[in-house]
Parts: C-alpha cells; sequence; structure tokens
C-alpha cells in the first residue's frame, strides 16, 4: 500500500489550511491558480498541446467555463436527482468484475463494447494490460508500462462521458413514448434510466469544470453523439435486452478505467492531480464530506457511480423488458434481505439474475 | 350554483358508505361493477358502439387493463416524481385563459395550435361554443348547445393525453443532448420538461384505468405520436421558444376542455361520471383526500395539472433559452414574494415575464 502514500500526503496537505483552500475551491476551483503551476488541470498547458488534436484550448486558462447564471433574483438552481450517499468504504470497495456472455445477445452486445474500445484506445494512443482487463492481475502492477498522463486521461474522460449520457436518455425516451402508445405502464423503468443519463452528465459537467476542451475535441463529440444516438435509437428498438447488455459491459470498461486511473494517482504517475481539488459543482453534487474532497475521491464517487451503471444494466438486461417492475425503485416484501436499491450499499457488480429481485 | 348540487350528491353517496366504497375502488375501479350499469364506464356498451371508430373494444368490460405486475418479491414499485400536494380551494380556482401572441414566434405557436385543433374538432365531432373558448362566456351556459357524451369525451381525453406526454420528453431530450454536445450547463430544465411528460403519461394511463381503447383508437394513436414526435423534433432544433409557447397555448386548450367537462358534468349531462370513482392509481399519484376521489375530483386535478404545464411553457417561452436557470426549480433570493414553484400556489394562467423572475 506504499504506492498510497502519495494520495494520503495530498489529503493531509489540505488538512493543513482546510479553511484557506476550500474557501478558494469553494469560489472556483480555476480561479485558485496562484502561481502554483500543478495546483490546476485546466491551467496547465503541454508543451507538444499545439500538436496534439484532443487538445485543451481556449485564450486563457484561467477563465471560469460554467458560470453562475446571471439572474439576479435567483438564489440557486437545484440538482434534478439527489445524489444517493456513498460511504468511504463503499467507495474503496468498487471492484473491476466482468458478467460471462451466456447466450447470441450477450455476444453481440461484449462484441460491440469490445470494438469501441480498441478502436478508441487506438485513435487516442491509450493502452492497457489485457490481464488488468480481465481482473486477473492488480491494476498497480500494470502502470509501469504505459505512460498515461494526466491530460490524456482527462481528455479521454470527456470525451467517453460525453457519449455515456446518450444510452438512458434514448432507453427512457423510448419507454416512454412505447408505454403511451401500447397504452401499458412502464412499472417505473424510465425513471432510473433517465437519471442514468443525467449521472452521467453530471460526470461530464465535473471533467469540464477542470479542462476546457478545444476545437477538435468538440467535433469529434459532435460527431460521435450523432452517430451513437442514432445507433442507440435503432438498437433499443430492435432489442433493448442487447442494448442493457451492452451498457453494463460498457460501464465494466469505466469501472476499469477509472481503477486505473485511481491506480496511477496512487502510484505517483499523476503526480498533477495529487493536489487537486473537486470542484464545486461535485462537492455539492456528491456531498462529498470534508477533507474528502480531492481528485482521487472525485475518481472514487465516478468509479462507483459506474459501477452502479453496470449493476442496473446488467440486471435490466435479466428481465422482461414488457412486464417486470424496475427492482431498483421497488420496496420490497421482506426489506432486511440484500435488494437492489438506489444506493450502493448492496451493488452486485455482475447484476441481479431475474429469479433474485422478482 | 343549482348545477353543482348533483356533484354534491355524488359525494355525499360516498360519504354515506365509505368503507366499503373505497375499499371496492382501492382494489380496481373496473372491479366494482355489481350490476349497477352506470357506476363504471369502462364497462358501459354504447348501442351504436361497433359502428363507432373511437370505440372501447375488448371482449370483457370487466378485465383489469393494468395488473400490478407479477413480481412475488416486491410490495410496490413508486412513481418517478412526487406530485405537489393541490388544495381544494386551488383546484377550483383554476381559470380558463389566453396569452396574446405578440410576435411572429407567437402567432406561429399559435396558428398550429388553432389548426390542430379545428382539425380534432372535425375528425371527432367535436363542437365549441367560441364566446367559451375565448373566455367570455361561462362553459356552464354553453353545455345545451352541443351534445357530448362520456364516451367522446373520454375518446378524446384518451387521444390527447397520448401525445402531450411527447413535447417534454422531446424538449428535455434534446436539451439533456445538447448540454452534453455544446458542454455547457442546462440550468434545471430538463427536469420540469421531463417530469411534464411525464405527469402526461399519469393522465393517460388514469384514463385507460377506466376505458380500454379500440383498435381504431391505438392506430390513430401510434399514427399521431409517429407524426408529432418528429415534427416537435425538428421544431425545437429550431426553434425551442416557438415550440413552449406551442405547448402553451395547447395546454390552453387543455384546461378550456377540462373546465367544459367538468361544467358539463356539474349541469347533469354526464350521468355516468357523477357516481365514478377515481382509479386507486390516481388517488395515490395525487394524493387525493378521502371523500374526494369522485371522478369530478379527478378531472380537476388534471384540470389543474394543465394550468401548470400551460404557466411553465409560456415562462419558459419567455426566456433566454441557453442562459437562463429554469425559474420552477430555482430558490428565490426573498422567498416572501410570489415566485415560480412546482405546486400552483402562486400560478400564473399566462406565465411570467422574464424580468419577474430572473
Ligand atoms: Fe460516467
Ligand atoms: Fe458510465
Ligand atoms: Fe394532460
Ligand atoms: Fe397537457
Amino acid at each position: 500500500m506504499a504506492s498510497r502514500g502519495a494520495v494520503k500526503s495530498a489529503v493531509a496537505v489540505h488538512s493543513q489550511q482546510p479553511a484557506a483552500y476550500f474557501k478558494n475551491a469553494t469560489k472556483s476551483p480555476l480561479a485558485v491558480h496562484t502561481g502554483r503551476r500543478p495546483f490546476c488541470l485546466a491551467t496547465y498547458r503541454h508543451p507538444t498541446a499545439s500538436k496534439r488534436y484532443f487538445s485543451g484550448t481556449g485564450p486563457s486558462g484561467i477563465k471560469e467555463f460554467f458560470p453562475e447564471p446571471n439572474a439576479p433574483q435567483i438564489r440557486i438552481t437545484q440538482p434534478a436527482w439527489k445524489h444517493p450517499i456513498y460511504s468511504q468504504k463503499q467507495l474503496e470497495d468498487i471492484v473491476i468484475a466482468h458478467r460471462q456472455a451466456k447466450d447470441w445477445s450477450d455476444w453481440v452486445a461484449l462484441a460491440a463494447v469490445r470494438t469501441l474500445r480498441w478502436g478508441l484506445d487506438l485513435a487516442t494512443g491509450y493502452k492497457h494490460d489485457k490481464a488488468v482487463s480481465l481482473g486477473k492481475k492488480d491494476p498497480q502492477q500494470a502502470v509501469q508500462k504505459y505512460a498515461m498522463t494526466e491530460r490524456k486521461y482527462m481528455n479521454r474522460n470527456i470525451f467517453l462521458e460525453s457519449v455515456a449520457g446518450v444510452p438512458g436518455m434514448v432507453a427512457g425516451m423510448l419507454r416512454h413514448l412505447r408505454s403511451m402508445r401500447r397504452m401499458r405502464r412502464d412499472n417505473g423503468w424510465i425513471e432510473t434510466l433517465l437519471e442514468e443519463s443525467y449521472n452521467e452528465r453530471m460526470h461530464l459537467l465535473t471533467f469540464l469544470k477542470m479542462r476546457e476542451p478545444g476545437w477538435f475535441m468538440r467535433v469529434m463529440v459532435l460527431c460521435a453523439q450523432g452517430v451513437f444516438f442514432n445507433a442507440m435509437f435503432v438498437s433499443y428498438l430492435v432489442s433493448p435486452r442487447t442494448c442493457h447488455r451492452f451498457v453494463g459491459y460498457l460501464e465494466e470498461e469505466a469501472v476499469l478505467t477509472y481503477t486505473r486511473e485511481i491506480a496511477d494517482l496512487d502510484a505517483g504517475k499523476l503526480p498533477e492531480w495529487e493536489t487537486m481539488a473537486a470542484p464545486d459543482l461535485a462537492v455539492k453534487y456528491w456531498n462529498m464530506p470534508e477533507g474528502y474532497r480531492t481528485m482521487r475521491d472525485l475518481l472514487l464517487y465516478i468509479r462507483a457511480d459506474e459501477a452502479k451503471h453496470r449493476e442496473v444494466n446488467h440486471t435490466l438486461g435479466n428481465l422482461d423488458q414488457d412486464n417486470d417492475p424496475n427492482p431498483f425503485v421497488s420496496e420490497y416484501k421482506d426489506p432486511s434481505q440484500p435488494h437492489p436499491s438506489k444506493g450502493i450499499e448492496y451493488l452486485k457488480p455482475t447484476g441481479w439474475e431475474r429469479k433474485e429481485v422478482i
């Protein structure tokens, strides 16, 4: 656990001067740039930035990217869905997992995810250890081999989160329309799917608070959204089960990537992130407790969210799409038994089987 | 107020035997059919039903149309959004209103709504008094002239509610995608738009609990959804402001229609509805207090919802679509002043002007 020392010490830095530190951080993490260069990633310019495609541009690195709206009469606008509270232990306990493909539908979903990941890794120069992806090797042992930087990770995160909000919205919308068209009740699925898409959008906005993307990234996001939205729209009409399985596998990859980011951070490979604070937006959304508001904490929260989506979508993929109620917003006849919920107290990495919950 | 006597007495019938009455109603209003023919609309067959297109078919009138899902381990599945509480006074105080069109965008929206209403009225043989639609004449005075029946109203309500859930979902989805694509915050609009579409879907499901639609109606709904979804999708990309105004005008018509239904009921023109109970689904969703669970109460709740959507969409149509926060989920610096909220305590029939809320 020596590799976690760096993070522990980063937390220690905060606790030495917490008041001043968080006072600044609360205003805006982008405004904290006080000459200490590695403090805020958004202000950091890689020497070869102009030659890279996935680059953060913007004339001034310290401008506030999401100003509060100028509305003199309004004090605050509340988030759409309150985030459930995650405990520190739950956050640290998230594990990499893989659900075995069992039928054709599963294999199609898995092949699609593998292909997408392969293509993206190739395009962004990201490599990862196969043994790690299979959960057979501790990601911390793999960090020496491939050099991912804060920039590369951040660009990747922004790109992926900007498409991650698509499937939940498409699925929720199509189920809504179908419920009205076929005149049947939905049994609570829509809510969880829309909330998932909102949560993914909050991931994106959080990362954007830390780094303003350049024009090339924006074009890529635009194209990716166009393609992915239409692909999901058609696929969900054809086979919603396969789509939920697909998202389940996608989230397996997300948990893997964030686990690797945390491991790299702990191993001292991402020094800029060690002293970085989570933006105010994130502190409020996740209810991050004082003293647990570093970049590492943020990655823990996001990884836990991805693990939740992994569980939700693998579970929905196991159900009768037309008739089963949504296990995640249902109350159980025996609530003392572990059961699906909105939080992660009974998280099942590979999802709940139908017979366990219905 | 003589015309309200019929409804008062309907309520009185309930209070004489509330326990047994609601015990049955809670199980299922469709199961209460105990020989008293006019008790439940779903079981009522018009003599010429087979010759009418908008007819409710189904081999047995008393089958439960939305059975609770068969899930032995689950006790209940909660609704996605809790409905705000409306007081009896607020419900009765809802008024017909019309916002004057002020610019080209408003005129386009108004013309579209007028055209749609004219087409639908023609297709369904519905007529209404012009003076009433302009708010110049009490709807109760108009009821003698045109004979609308419970059947005709119910078919119309089902058809309209089945498309009413489209605009909120389309707008919410497009704003969600845009927020991710343009990497900007949404400022709380999405939530209200999605909640609106959910609320409209609950209207539909409530009416469906009372009447099972026939195949012709289903085909009509399918076609209407296809056309309306695509039209809203394109229109909202072109001019979201016009779309919100359009929905504002549409909801003006909805308030008018439900006001007329209530007036007809009070005038004794819809005898079957006088003794009808609101389905259990509705009692739970709106938190209808005991003793206020008749068909008339249900229409009051639904009309209030439509008045809320009217206010919301007229207000959103007054705002800067890109930068203004959603006034309906914001907290105000001076909360003692009347301000937009989720409930109807400060309802403004023609919407809030931008300078009043931002
Ligand atoms: Fe995410
Ligand atoms: Fe995700
Ligand atoms: Fe409605
Ligand atoms: Fe409506």
